[in-house]
């Protein structure tokens, strides 16, 4: 549900005629907090304050209040977990997406929704511009910039801590002197971001690429060490590449992602230690935490093995690392994406079954698959009774398929 | 060692001078026993059985010994452990190569190995036919076929057990009639075959795709649950891409790959249940235990991630993807895998440096790399002090990015 | 229109009732007029002519009551251009499909259609079996029968000419003696195959690689010395990448490829002369004319080169390699190659506009382009007033573009 | 022969001592005539001007002498040719790098070279800086950059032209002012850049898209309608790969591409028209005049598919591909190339051979070709006697060709 909130001591009617408007993307953070009043000031706009619910972990207070308070002239949080999961999760998990082949771009997956909503947000309210917290180092500023000009060329974007040159420190003493109400997470050493698909953590410590991410790195999933000694399974039910049921239990999208990601986290499965190449150049070290999303690509790439045929896997795989490439580089309302997906949306007609995956310790193995659609025919593969192959194929296919190199070897052989 | 031993009572000069000779791939089981004479009676050649050590399990009796008792004109064992690991294995880890993104190959990557040995063999004793005991709807038989005609294009192939028809009994049977020495292998419901890079299992029980691996499937590694309850921390040091260090000891490739074969398989780590594709075009269902490699392709990928540019890993990827196909494919001797391996090759140039592995209960999860190459440049990356990038330059480098679909957002929207 | 006979004479109801019968792709030729008897004696079939219009030059005489005479049970003509066009050619054209970047596959992309036209015909009958006319070497055979199983997978399929053992003269004794009508064509030493999309040519002299192909290969196209001497220009209109216009005039796709076919043939254009890749691991060289099929990709590619954008054109060129691949290797029924046309079909909605090329001597030359769609930005482009282009936005691109490399020079140079 | 001058007057043993110097690429033109004065009085530098031989048309003065004269410190022309056709040229020439399919690279690959010259010159030389006279939109400015950091990470680029902000008509006004003498071209409303690989033109009336470049924008080679009517052969032989013989002669590169460039040209053979996608996200209309290049490719190209296996053909295409955009993109001295020309290499091994080509009137068209390494086998090939195919193979062939795509059709009709 959607929650909206404007600034009743604010509403100066000639102000609002005469201001241009701006949409912040709000995340109630120290970054947006101070935001507001900075933009305000440094370009003389209304802001208009949004902060989109793609499943982080909620405040601990009325953030939309707060940014009423802080000066937003607008504010409103826009329920968006749905959405995520249809239009983003599912087509990145049928492409078992996942950069460099590592890691399920939780964080990568979110912004392209978010860029959305800021976009709708901004023609709604006859804004013309739209604003983000991203500094100048990453890919989320990437990801929003592109994102907002493939979907609207005119918008101007304005990136208040890609802007100003503050340090933490004197982002604080800025909102002291302002009188921004901030609330300073604890944790703060590391640079957080949380969803239905993942969380991810950076800085810190874990700038050292020897030194093992410490216990205070991991808040999603359990210690290896101290899960459960004894595996716990978990049924997966797809349908045309959609996970539709947990366990035997049908459920929509939210729901089951939410629960596996419980089930996953209670076992230790999910977690990834990874040095990362950002879009900009920069090698960075990142940890990510991604319990759902790993146990269903796990669950889904198995169900391709029993339900496409070996050509579609092997092309699938480039056109995988493609998509995750262009999701990682910010790149979803690009030109490239929507025909990537409808190749991917093609090959899942009947990738439809159950995946039944082991999780133990940190661990997930798929053990057991089944599907109307099996390709895996029994007949043709076993070495017992019932073999229904034509064994003398094979000498034929042998002498084909070898033609060309036994054809090179003869010819050069003779020199 | 090689081992060599000769028919003395068969010296018949007469009839070594007439018949024409056969290089066997010989095992010491049941198929390859029963082929020495089956190949006398129906092609009516000498037979040199081989056997070639890759590392499998030694038999517990003399099989060249027994081989001769068996009707071999003559039989040799040939070490080729070291030439597997630097002519194959290397090649193959430096590659990451994993068949279908999750096997490493370790049957496949023998093929060519022992497909050279016969060629040699046979050039050396002047031999115009090779004989293996493939049947006719594996993989194997690819590889040993197309293997043998790339290197020498005028030799023949005898493929006995693709030729008669007898099932399992009926070999069983025709040893007997024809006093063969066999040894009938307990938990021969399996199929399996075993080498320095993994083990490979097939048939039984496992051609049900919805059953879990029973216990009896799993020979080489720890039952994760039965595994050590504390983490084993292992550190590998490569030089080029190359292994040479395992726990600060320098060590050839045979003992490194030994020695971490039995640290991972304690740990419970390098079990693989897959659905694959075989080159005839049948799905089959296999079990793999890969401890070693596993480890060695996980810290392999870890050291790159560190020591290579984006560009690199990225397209490298599909190089790898290539190798891996060809490999199980059985092109190892065609002409498209030097080119690859020279690509590979020279990707390696910097691949140097440590990497810190953590082995426990069935997973294997990279806690700590360093290498005098890294790119991982923390002045880079850091959001703390010392940052060195130059974050203006993102603006820019945005504004090219996302120019072309800023361009078709604008020529799109006009209309 | 199409055109159906039955064999008024045959009509044995008793024989009907018994006899299976078979769908024999049939073109009037000598081999496929023997299969008719043939195929009766050697299976005790009932036999169902069916020849498809898919643009070759019309026979002399009329097929299908020679077929009857030649003891069919039934004959047909089914008419098949439009189809052919619409559902073969234009996705072939969408994605510039060319085997090995020369041959735009035009015998190659009809193989599929009258598969599947022999199927459904099969299916109306209730025939269990097909029959084709394609030998054991080429690649017509694979087309034929992958596509046909892959269609309806119980289908048998004889192949009468891979069956037999009989050389040309062979065939036209075992005609005279059966009497058989039958109608010799002149420069048979060539083996030539035609429809709308182009004419392949290969056999006799044209088996030296070394000569020039002679006059007599050539008959679709004029040769360029004896072309006009002043260039002719065509215009061709694109909606959504597929060709609507010629010349300023709307046309339906059959007439535009007929017209376009003429205009380009009589200026040379559209030879072609390869060492081609069989996918039965043979080479062949062969001879292609495909006039209106080289103006209609060339116009196409310039067109996409002014619509796309540029990671588009690059990512979609992988993607047309993988689709002309299918094609030729008789894979267009197989899982792949639905996903790769709704990839290309993606990319086509803007693929709109009008391109102008110069036909002259045996050259092709796109002269002009324009589109509603056109990415080609001259206020990003010129040198002259108007630039828009952010200049200064190149100095941080080229930092962040060039930062991997020179943290590698760095990193590399220290050592 | 490399030319080199120092500025007598000059040499105040202070200044030398005192100014930190810049190796600028010079080419005599206007932009670089006047960066010599523009960066001595900006940036206080000593001027060290350094042109490039790599096959432009001579200038019609001593462009050294007039760089001394214009106030440089000292001034050089290197002789690199013969560099250019070994070191660039070939091993592009080794993989038909075509940018787009289109453009044979002509500019693009001289730009590393004299990136390396440049750096070569400032480490002799003791300079900290370099400077080029590249634009802000164009893709050579990020074949400089990025050339040069990527060789050495320490040296400063100046890139005049992108930071004045000077028009044509003010740059001519500064060098009048400042005493500097100039040399201005006719035709001067194209940008044009040449070399032995081809020549470039760009803006004036090509910008638009849709007018028929006009008479005076090719230079190089004669409009077919002129070119002789009679078609001219020429034979190119190949060693590895590497052209080594015209017409029966055996050459040197630099002089086997001039004399080909000049019959090329002759017979209007080279011309290309193109909309392409620049590096910084632009799109531009650019005319080529490649006669040579396009020559040497095609019949390369031509003898590849003589000798090279299928599996090599279809693969190298996409190496093929990578490399061009590597090239396009300034990213010779990145990582990715030495890896890419390491693949291309091996596969050269046996590129060896006579091609025929026959030149006519705007056309290149390949007619023979020969090899002692041929592939193309007669007897396996040919429909007439002598055939050595094995056609019973093809079947067993066909059906493991078409099992996934049979079990297919199988299992997803049954529902």
């Amino acid at each position: 549900m959607d929650t909206m909130a404007s600034n009743a001591k604010k509403t100066d009617p000639k102000s609002n005629a005469e201001r241009e408007k701006v949409v912040l993307a709000y995340s109630g953070g120290l970054d947006t907090s101070i935001a507001i009043k900075w933009i305000q000031d440094k370009y003389d706009l209304d802001v208009i304050a949004v902060a989109i619910d793609v499943g982080q972990p909620p405040s601990s207070d009325d953030i939309i209040a707060r940014a009423i308070r802080n000066g937003a002239e607008k504010a409103q949080l826009i329920e968006a977990k749905d959405e995520f999961v249809n239009e983003y999760i599912w087509p990145a998990l049928k492409a078992n997406a996942m950069y460099q082949n590592i890691y399920p771009l939780s964080t990568s997956i979110a912004r392209p929704l978010i860029a959305k909503k800021l976009v709708e947000v901004a023609k709604k309210e006859g804004a013309k511009y739209v604003a983000h917290g991203c500094t100048g180092k990453g890919n989320d500023q990437v990801r929003f910039d592109v994102g907002i000009v493939s979907m609207d060329p005119d918008l101007k974007i304005i990136a208040p801590i890609r802007e100003w040159v503050m340090t933490r420190e004197e982002e604080i003493d800025y909102a002291n002197k302002n009188k921004i109400e901030i609330i300073v997470k604890k944790n703060s050493i590391y640079s957080r971001d949380e969803n239905l698909w993942g969380a991810s953590c950076e800085a810190g410590v874990l700038e050292d690429a020897w030194t093992e991410p410490p216990k205070d790195v991991w808040v999603h999933t359990v210690d290896p060490k101290d899960a459960p000694n004894e595996p716990e399974y978990v049924e997966i039910d797809f349908e045309k590449g959609i996970p539709v049921g947990l366990n035997g239990k049908r459920m929509k999208g939210v729901e089951l992602i939410e629960s596996l990601y419980k089930i996953a986290g209670r076992n230790g499965v999910g977690r990834i230690d990874h040095i990362e190449d950002r879009l900009v150049g920069i090698k960075s070290r990142e940890t990510y935490e991604c319990p759902a999303s790993i146990v269903l690509i796990t669950a889904h790439r198995a169900l391709e093995a029993m339900t496409l045929t070996k050509d579609v896997i092997e092309y699938k795989r480039g056109i995988e690392q493609k998509l995750s490439q262009l999701i990682y580089d910010g790149l979803w309302f690009g030109g490239l994406r929507e025909p990537i997906c409808a190749f991917v949306d093609k090959t899942q007609e009947f990738v439809t079954g159950k995946i039944r995956v082991r999780l133990h310790k940190g661990s997930c193995m798929v053990v057991g698959r089944k599907s109307p659609y099996s390709l895996y025919d029994v007949g043709l593969s076993t070495y017992g009774k019932g073999d229904s192959f034509d064994h003398n194929a094979a000498v034929g296919f042998i002498y084909c398929w070898g033609l060309p190199d036994r054809t090179a070897a003869k010819a050069r052989k003779k020199k």
